[in-house]
């Protein structure tokens, strides 16, 4: 972790203990309620500031920011600005939420700029233009090897050599709160001599974090581990929902398609790698060496703590599921450097998910497939509910935050409804 | 092929013989030139009617169009639009080149409208949602397999119950013309024993058409195969450059990644589904039958002649391949009605390739792994050239017509050139 200590800010605005929105953090988002039309706000503690508002009164005066930048129903043209730009409006606003500064606290507009949080509708945060997911988590990846492959050798033999990683559907990524059918699809399971075509029975969800690019390549060039950072806006909590059924069946030989492309749930507001910087360190040793266009001198991994619930229709949601990024074997700049070595562009507003965040004990597996073993184990839930994977109306909730000297930048929740067949 | 006989239109712009776009074609595309900003046009022989200045002279007067739709550097707002207004504007433009039609043939502007193909350059026709690759030819799967697999059990269980297909990069496919630099890229050839990093020496293309979706559905709705064809707006020539070696390394288990998002061509004026009705031909006999969701009772196949040369710097180009579109296994209906029936949503702009379309004779295979076995039987050229797979400076063009009653229907073609590794 990195070793510098965090400078104690405190800020006029009341802050719940335990939020993950503090004034270190200072996450980006898309809101609209019944009064406003779609803007860019900043969360802080259980309220929006409103930047559209900001902006019009001026508190970016000198900045020269385009016209209505802040009016807009995704943070792509504000994120297009570049670092220098969204970096000084984050700062601004810290600046401005201060508990000495009184220019907003003390302003005839501070009601209108300071919005409740719950009276806001959250919106899809970026148009996102290519979206690739990773399969990063040494874990993870031996899991599914000893479940489905050969349990004395999980991994395959490019996984310690590459960020295996395939391209993903973005059309169907959703806001957290969206709720998404249960799938049909085609599945032949084991007893079954031809395939049939209906609902999946084996409903999942996969715990990821995904990074958002900030800044396009032309096709032809390549980012460097070194650079890759420069390219990253911010996270975002990511559930990869996945029909193991339809999955198993249509994989071979060209990879995952229907059992995934049915949704993906992204929380709504999208936190900075700058607030993340504390809470960087050291990923794990990576054993053969990796080729010199994968090696990096700096930390690229993160301390952020992860937990999955499932809240069954009408009871209390459970605890199924501790897992932390750092476990990840691959970090955001090898993958990115990856990405674009064979001369592969990228644009502004990319998703780049991490792959399901699996820890080393059982309690720390990012999936249904992996907590419950292929449906073998069920997990139990509390009111003597068990779970063996995903069933019609169960919400799926993931949370995750970094904390250091009780300091906190989290990312608030995603949570994503099943409901029945369409 | 469909019955019916198409009615003789003539007109009064100089078509040369043979040429693709004839009066029955009438193609959308998007150009510019020296003097014009980005438009929107329709091209016939060796021409393209600006349809910004038609719309400027009033041609289009009562058919209520948004101001400035055809000044646009994409197509997706025009036929985001539908096909309804899609298709009058094309029967409108149609019959002003009809030879008895003395409207624009008379008019003081003609000169205006009828801009030189030549001297106007084309733009990558639409922005691309997702992109999505199929797995389509029966020849081409059967012929992947007898290489890397089993040539007895050439082709995998779930081949002939559903169209397989996989998640490709929308943001490296480029226009016609447009040269790719050969990828670099991680490959463990069979004698190696550890991966390298370097330029892939085993580059080749794939010869696919794609097809362009005209509507949108909302998450959770399905497309069925009777519905599909009111969902596509045209098609386009489709080269999916593959660098072989690091496709080999990377690919299991999650399907081709970087041995593709290199880049990908495709041609730049898009041939509407209008325009191929009279192409339309029952395909293969599909055994076993499929699942109801994926049958349909009316012809979804089309007969377009294909074919690929390979130009080395310099030389004369020599045809390596001769295709056709009907071979297909899978047609675009259901492909369609696939990808939708997990509820996965589509969007305007989205681009759906076919899989390389091979066909059943050694001269129709469509990509160089095919044609040279996996490199084993060199493919001669003229000039007493041979290739194995592509080389720098090597030019791969794509050519595709249907016809019919000495009536020609065509794509022009999609042309690449490879440079040397950046």
């Amino acid at each position: 972790m990195s070793d510098s200590p965090i400078p104690i800010l405190s800020t006029w605005v009341e802050v719940p203990k335990n939020s993950d929105f503090s004034i270190y953090n200072l996450p980006f988002g898309v809101f609209k309620n019944k009064k406003l039309s779609s803007r860019i706000g900043i969360a802080i503690g259980d309220k929006i500031v409103d930047l559209s508002v900001l902006d019009q009164e001026g508190f970016f005066a000198n900045m020269f920011l385009p016209e209505g930048i802040f009016i807009k129903d995704s943070l792509n043209e504000l994120i297009a600005l570049g670092k220098v730009q969204t970096k000084k409006i984050r700062e601004r606003v810290q600046s401005l939420l201060l508990a000495d500064n009184g220019e907003l606290r003390d302003h005839s507009a501070r009601g209108k700029v300071m919005v409740t949080r719950k009276e806001a509708e959250m919106l899809l945060p970026v148009k996102i233009g290519d979206y690739t997911d990773f399969y990063s988590s040494i874990e993870h990846a031996t899991n599914v090897g000893k479940m489905f492959r050969d349990p004395e050798n999980a991994l395959l033999p490019n996984w310690r050599h590459l960020p295996v990683g395939y391209h993903g559907r973005a059309s169907s990524i959703v806001v957290s709160g969206t709720p998404i059918h249960r799938p049909k699809g085609q599945f032949k399971d084991p007893d079954m001599d031809v395939p049939a075509f209906g609902p999946s029975k084996r409903l999942d969800f996969e715990l990821e974090l995904a990074f958002i690019t900030g800044k396009q390549t032309k096709l032809g060039d390549s980012i460097s581990t070194e650079e890759a950072e420069e390219y990253i806006f911010g996270f975002v909590l990511f559930n990869d929902w996945s029909a193991r059924d339809i999955q198993a069946w249509e994989y071979v030989p060209l990879g995952p398609f229907l059992g995934k492309s049915f949704g993906s749930s992204i929380s709504a507001w999208v936190v900075t790698i700058e607030a993340l910087e504390p809470f960087k360190l050291a990923g794990p040793v990576q054993e053969p060496e990796v080729l010199p266009y994968l090696k990096s001198e700096k930390k690229h991994s993160f301390d952020i703590n992860l937990e999955v619930l499932i809240q069954p229709e009408g009871k209390k949601p459970s605890r199924i599921c501790t897992s932390n990024f750092r476990h990840m074997y691959w970090n955001v700049a090898q993958q990115l450097a990856h990405h674009t070595s064979n001369g592969c562009n990228i644009n502004v507003g990319d998703m780049m998910a991490s792959g399901t965040i699996s820890g080393p004990t059982a309690d720390s597996f990012g999936s249904m497939l992996e907590l419950s073993w292929k449906g073998t184990q069920p997990v139990k839930l509390e009111d003597g509910e068990e779970r063996r994977f995903i069933e019609d109306g169960d919400t799926v909730i993931m949370k995750g935050f970094a904390e250091k000297d009780g300091i906190r930048v989290g990312f608030g929740e995603v949570t994503g409804q099943i409901l029945p067949v369409k």
